[in-house]
């Protein structure tokens, strides 16, 4: 499984991924699910992957070889005009690959089938954020949608629906994500640390933090411990029942 | 899909579950999915289902016609002398109502199954409290997993894992759940009020108290209502995040 979960608030886009892979609880490795593309100043674009690893290394490898071909005449991550195009692109990439894998008949499409959350801005225009299907169509996020999960969604969500505000800060968005992530790491073992972070601010056109969040990091420790505390608090300032 | 929680508390035990059935979202039902059999002060049995309610109304009526002829020699769920033969019992009727439904060919062996929650207490014996699976197996709760969820878990039990205290009071019991589900119920359609809510008290082998909540009770609202800013609250009150 997987966790990933992207954030569009007034400052900026938040993305934070974990780095799990499992095929069996037996099998288990490290391997980056979030991808930076930029030109700062002109566009920033960040990537998070769940689904078939072989599928999602293969998106990734194709998105990144394109730009360095220049005798290639597939349209680029870094060259399409707007967010929508690198949506299209990385959701017509995506199926393209998700077909030739399954056309050997071998396996049932949806073992090949991946989900991309991807976000960024191109200079001139608004940030945005897009939920990108096997399938390769997307949706995008919206006022009323302001952020995606995918992966292993629900233990992490009602924090989310509760906690997220539109304008907080990045440093609250990051606090958020990692309670999130917290308790579904705490619950499902093929999600885990490290986490990796991207933050990207509005109108720069450029990551403004990139981290990666070690097992060992102690302001996850403060969180993964404090939220029991905090979350039984919460739960005795409720007023009590009575029969 | 359903939410069902036993509890297993020093006290004695706790269960609630939903009511909503659905075949798709445009055919939703309301259906008790908790049934209860006592000879007070002798023994105390409450069941939650979830799964295919043909299946798990079929369960519930074989279970209760056995008791009522007395000329039929098959073990009755309020005859038997433990509460280890009473999940055995319902484990096998399950089974056997499963195979049978499936023995058409119709539709593949799932479609049919069902999971059941099981806990009571037999007189000069320990409570008990099991999860019986649609194969008819079953496990029991212990110290260290010392409650069963069944349907859509997943929401719901963060606040479980950090809140539950095996020394609670049945009042702090029941507004647990109550958080739990309402976490569940504002995440997942498919699970909806009413809720009922049984409570037996350990060595009285009698049901302490038995509630329908409906969706305007006022104890419930101010949970539901109050947990968002509870949550926000808790929140607020980790550390804060620094780059």
């Amino acid at each position: 499984m997987t966790y990933c979960v992207g954030l569009s608030l007034n400052k900026g886009l938040v993305f934070m991924s974990d780095t799990r892979t499992n095929a069996g609880v037996d099998n288990v490795s490290v391997f980056r699910k979030m991808f930076t593309w930029s030109v700062p100043g002109e566009r920033v674009i960040t990537l998070m992957t769940a689904g078939n690893l072989a599928t999602t290394q293969a998106i990734v490898s194709l998105l990144e070889e394109r730009p360095k071909a220049p005798i290639d005449r597939q349209p680029s991550i870094l060259e399409v005009p707007s967010m929508f195009q690198v949506a299209r692109l990385i959701g017509e990439t995506l199926r393209e690959e998700i077909t030739q894998s399954s056309r050997s008949g071998l396996q049932a499409d949806d073992a090949f089938g991946a989900t991309i959350i991807v976000g960024g801005q191109i200079k001139g225009r608004d940030p945005r954020l897009f939920m990108v299907y096997p399938e390769g169509n997307f949706i995008e996020a919206s006022a009323e949608t302001p952020f995606f999960q995918s992966g292993e969604t629900k233990y992490g969500r009602p924090i989310l629906v509760r906690a997220y505000d539109p304008g907080m800060s990045f440093e609250d968005a990051v606090k958020l994500l990692m309670v999130s992530f917290d308790s579904t790491i705490k619950s499902n073992l093929s999600v885990g640390l490290p986490l990796d972070l991207v933050v990207h601010e509005k109108d720069t056109c450029a990551v403004l933090h990139e981290r990666r969040i070690e097992p060992d990091n102690p302001y996850y420790g403060l969180v993964s411990n404090g939220w029991g505390e905090a979350l039984k608090t919460a739960f005795h300032s409720l007023p009590e029942f009575r029969f």
